[in-house]
């Protein structure tokens, strides 16, 4: 498999994370955003939204949008699950990581960061006031649900979990653990969210979440 | 079970039609967007994204987010499915219903376009550009994206896809409909959307869509 991707790409992250849960190896292509080398027609003519990150199957598919790929690799990889094994622990999880990859994320990429720069003439302060407000609005959304979910898990006697659902990650912390990272990046202010912390923290304890960081890429930058 | 939703909610709409694809039978219940129903502690209490659709089963569980509903219900409820039934095929219509669900929507909806025109101060025709750009941006990536996967059923003998992937509506026709509704109320430029336009009527002349829209909700207005 190929993975098209780039370090600091919070979406490439998620899929990274994943592969590493997996165990799956693979070649990691580097494709730079701010250098706009998704927009080469080599690129662009295989990957319909023109984004990053893209898998390419060992059978040649190219497939697009991080959680599909991740749904993807746990069809084809079931080793271990990245889903919950009950139809509502899955929505559960399903609903966590939309939460962030439909909520959060697409309100705070790069290309959004630019527009308000260039066509809608925002200065420096008002965009990182902007990346912060809809992130610590998606974060506090976020730990309302974890609570909820907590209490859900508690009333029917399941066991607190350590992750954002259940005892193992899931396609919901592949989606969390990069948000985190880019919050601490832009001065996010985190706090009272005692639930997504603590999943954040469990899910940095394991290797795969190590290795697959921005910082342990081989495009990676200071 | 019981779908909190608006009539105008593009989110709520995804929802509406895979119920209706299903043949399920549900309590309608209108949480009034612009009246902030959705912010009374009754409601938000309940949802931690505070967003509408959100679901309650007949065990009286809570789901939110529209794309893990509507797996949740193709798994409870298996027929007419709603995915295809190999990974590669399954991959693909999620990455389509994520490149409307989380590349689209998420820069067009309520909350976003309010925060422009009072944070930002942006004016209406200014809202109106940010609405065109995001969704035209975001249609002509799918019809990219479309012509791609059209190419590649081709070469593997395939059909030419009637929907969005395939000869029967899945969960990326459910995203699909409702964000052209919207393209179309804004007046976003639609020319040489042929695919993408090509599988919208095709939905459109099925009863499901059509008794899914906006107007014939209970909550409707002009």
């Amino acid at each position: 498999m190929k993975l098209f991707n780039y370090f600091r790409s919070s979406a490439s992250f998620r899929v990274r994370i994943a592969l590493a849960l997996k165990g799956l190896t693979y070649e990691y292509v580097p494709v730079h955003l701010v250098r706009a080398e998704h927009r080469d027609p080599a690129y662009a003519g295989r990957v319909g939204d023109t984004l990053v990150p893209s898998l390419e199957t060992d059978e040649g598919h190219l497939l697009v949008q991080s959680m599909a790929i991740i749904e993807y690799l746990d069809e084809t990889h079931r080793q271990p699950p990245l889903l919950p094994a009950d139809a509502l622990g899955r929505a559960h999880v399903r609903a966590l990581a939309q939460m962030i990859a439909c909520e959060i994320s697409p309100l705070t990429n790069l290309r959004v960061l630019k527009h308000l720069r260039n066509d809608l003439m925002v200065d420096e302060s008002g965009k990182d006031a902007w990346y912060r407000h809809w992130t610590r609005n998606g974060l506090t959304a976020l730990e309302r649900q974890l609570a909820l979910l907590a209490r859900e898990r508690a009333a029917a006697g399941q066991t607190a979990s350590r992750y954002c659902w259940g005892d193992t990650p899931t396609l919901a912390d592949c989606c969390l653990v990069p948000l985190i990272f880019n919050a601490q990046r832009f001065h996010v202010d985190l706090d009272g969210l005692n639930l997504t912390l603590a999943a954040f923290k469990n899910c940095m304890e394991l290797p795969a979440f190590q290795n697959a960081q921005p910082s342990a890429c081989p495009d990676a930058e200071a």
